[in-house]
């Protein structure tokens, strides 16, 4: 079946759940079924680095003029340098038929569905609270205020949850990586997704009638 | 995960689409997976039936009386005989966590939603409407007046097709099993399925802060 369009797909949860490793998981394991964003960023290109492969590589003015013309999905800056995600390379992508995946901060991940209202959101989180807690202090990089506080930001975005169209539980990776396969293809055949071929078939019946 | 409770699935769709086959290989592919609802009939019991394993067999007024009681998901009466979908027994199967399924004509099929809002409804269709004619005259069992009178009826119900939750394409069969089993497992993990499991969290998350 020819569906509308590619999808808009984000990926999102609590800080300690495990969406990175969802998605290397989900682009090794599915390959060419998922196409990443590229990034604009402020950072200077490294060696090795190609612009328009690793990101798009902007001067602060250029990305402060795509903030004032809207033209991020979401941006943030980290250490002095500025990252954001491009509206139009999204748009692009998934005219050409390919759903792209993004990967996004629970506050975030709903603003995107102000510009694509008929992006899938995915929220992930681990089996219980207790082990996301554990999660977070295995890394052993934070101290347990840093944990608190992170605890206390996931008990505020707990309540954004119900307004994501699916859960994933990240207990075990490889289940969790093949539901989020399962969902997303599955969602191409909502009749949303499929207007085209809908009105097809109705044209095509209304010439028999 | 432990979602809230079983879903009542619809199949339904075009006459000569191919729901019966559909629904048939999709209860062997898939053992254990799906329920089938138990219909009540005033069609009297034969030699090796049981009540309560092929019908729940219904006097005329035990029937015309589950009708005045709303008992019935839908019902429908041929040649002479009245056979009804009970509501009870759908409820029943769900709440013991069981994903029932019902093959419904189109019009039944969205007063289902008004009885189970969460129901899953998924419209089968070929892959055109000159297909579907094919079909139709394939059959051979029809007169082409009769032809003509069900796709006259095809082309009205098609115009329901966009409040159905999913579209199946039935060009080849297996593929459309397959669809069919995936969105079901995948619907499991919407939120609104899972807004026992959501509450669990957040309370959970609560008790950290």
């Amino acid at each position: 079946m020819k569906h509308d369009k590619g999808m808009v797909i984000v990926l999102s949860g609590f800080s300690g759940a495990g969406k990175g490793t969802i998605m290397k998981h989900l682009m090794s394991s599915y390959p060419g079924f998922y196409h990443l964003s590229i990034s604009a960023t402020t950072r200077p290109i490294r060696t090795g680095e190609r612009d328009g492969r690793e990101y798009f590589f902007k001067s602060r003015q250029e990305f402060d003029e795509m903030i004032a013309n809207g033209e991020f999905l979401e941006y943030a800056t980290f250490n002095g340098n500025s990252y954001g995600t491009p509206k139009e390379y999204v748009t692009q992508l998934t005219r050409e038929g390919k759903d792209v995946i993004l990967e996004i901060e629970v506050q975030g991940a709903l603003q995107v569905r102000d510009i694509f209202p008929d992006a899938l959101l995915l929220f992930v989180m681990p089996p219980s609270a207790d082990e996301l807690k554990e999660r977070l202090v295995g890394r052993g990089t934070e101290s347990s205020e840093v944990i608190s506080q992170r605890l206390a930001i996931s008990a505020r975005e707990s309540a954004l949850m119900p307004r994501y169209d699916y859960l994933i539980i990240n207990d075990v990776l490889e289940e969790a990586v093949c539901e989020v396969h399962g969902i997303i293809q599955s969602e191409h055949f909502a009749t949303k997704r499929n207007k085209s071929a809908i009105a097809m078939m109705q044209s095509q019946l209304k010439a028999f009638a």
